[in-house]
């Protein structure tokens, strides 16, 4: 007859939240304080509360989808996905990934880039906004770690300008994924002391010292998005003393099946870059070679072969 | 009948991997091809090779543990860490990622700093060794990222100089974790095109282009261990023309239910940390403040109370 009477609220979030409130609080909390006597009036007063409190206001959660293998998702973003009403995704975000939300869930494809239709960045912010108005949980999910590259703070001005709360989960940037699959560290000691994250756009924009610093022996830079900056990456570096045999390794689709390693040395990047073909997304390792161990390799073709 | 014979592998490992390669490959291969009545012969079969063959090699997994919330595992450490016959772990990752942990699991405590027993690096390099050549499958648990300031390198060395594989598993980097935890994002359209993570430590062997570079308006920096250094890091930036007023923010034990937020300014950075009595690891991100919208200090309010 309960169950009945629960079937007042809607199929999906308002009737999950009920039970989930009630097994997860309220049942228990009576349990304890009055025993098996209270259950019928605490479930039958939080049925209430549901049917005619206020709507649950929506909430959106920007989550690090992490470089492609659903495996580099953290806990807290699977559990994320898996709750959410509404995910709004980037065009890099892998299909393996989006595997992991909800069969109910809406699944909207935000892509910005590429030949297919896109959207506007303030497009995106008004989709978030609009469904988390209607109470949704909205998750938003952007390739690799959302603090990185991620255009995330256009995003939480738009959220919180609306007065809807938010939260953040991060995730594995592709830098990370990048050199852990070449064996190599972002760090080492009495190599580089520091690590730049940097896009090839935004180099163009270098300054005289920042030139300076990474043409550097023994400098570590992650070049996001570098592919067709490379000529110019090159040229500045090498105009600052940058030597010609410096390693760089280039990394498509960093973590995915299709992972492919470019091995390559500044003086030769651009020419190697254009050879290979690449049209993945592409981390550039400056700095960085795959560590050449037979151990490695074997490492390394295996994963490839998984 | 059968399930006596197996017996004659040891518990544990072993017999694990007995079932395991039987349950995932070999059983279904041959009921593809010969059905039901070939599942005895294979089944005698493989035992036979797992009783008679050659130990298995051992193997290492450098894995990251995130910043300490052990949600903040990715799915992929979580399961090295359940399947790991040996768990080697730096000081600073936390019970709770132990936890996760097979009970059988032998879990070794190789923290290198503070005030107790501590253990060299040479000989936590001996030991992941030691007993990946006895064949367990060692997980060497770091914690953060392994890639990031986590003397991966000579790890990595030892063991691949001993002749073992190995593979890693990226992690969530304290300063992503913390970053999140403040509302902001690392990099940011029109502000900082690119972000530095360096060590307090090592900010010591800066040169002139470094403090010009990192001066300039608008720079980011993750700062690891750089609670120490925060004076002379004041005195170098400030020398370079660093606006007194720029905003820093302190986030010690990111992620964790006890993190700690202090919001500070460059002129008064050593001063604050010095009141603020902080002890756990902390993570200095020079150049932003917390998000300062009623939305978002409830937000870090809700995650402080979880």
């Amino acid at each position: 007859a309960f169950r009945g009477a629960v079937e007042a609220l809607p199929i999906g979030r308002k009737r999950r939240a009920f039970w989930s409130e009630y097994y997860d609080r309220v049942g228990p909390e009576t349990f304890d304080k009055a025993g098996e006597a209270g259950l019928r009036k605490s479930l039958e007063d939080l049925l209430a509360k549901h049917i005619f409190g206020k709507t649950q206001a929506g909430h959106v959660t920007f989550v690090g989808a992490g470089p492609g293998d659903p495996e580099l998702l953290t806990i807290k973003a699977r559990r994320a996905l898996h709750e959410a009403d509404v995910v709004i995704h980037d065009r890099l975000v892998t299909p393996e990934v989006l595997e992991l939300a909800r069969r109910e869930a809406l699944i909207i494809d935000a892509g910005k880039e590429g030949f297919g239709p896109s959207m506007k960045q303030t497009d995106i912010d008004a989709l978030i906004v609009e469904h988390a108005l209607m109470g949704a949980h909205v998750v938003r999910l952007k390739s690799g770690d959302p603090t990185v590259f991620g255009r995330l703070d256009e995003e939480i001005d738009a959220v919180t300008d609306a007065g809807v709360n938010y939260s953040i989960v991060p995730g594995i940037t592709s830098a990370s994924a990048a050199v852990a699959s070449i064996g190599q560290s972002l760090t080492k000691r009495d190599r580089n002391a520091s690590v730049r994250f940097v896009t090839g756009h935004d180099m163009k924009g270098y300054a005289e010292h920042d030139w300076r610093a990474l043409a550097e022996p023994g400098q570590v830079a992650a070049i996001y998005m570098g592919k067709k900056a490379s000529r110019f990456v090159q040229g500045r570096l090498m105009m600052h003393g940058a030597a010609s045999d410096t390693p760089v390794t280039v990394i498509e689709n960093a973590s995915r099946a299709d992972q492919r390693v470019l091995e390559s040395r500044l003086s030769a990047l651009p020419d190697d870059i254009a050879a290979s073909e690449m049209d993945g997304p592409a981390l550039i390792l400056f700095g960085l070679a795959p560590r050449t161990t037979t151990t490695v390799s074997k490492h390394i073709q295996e994963e490839i072969a998984l």
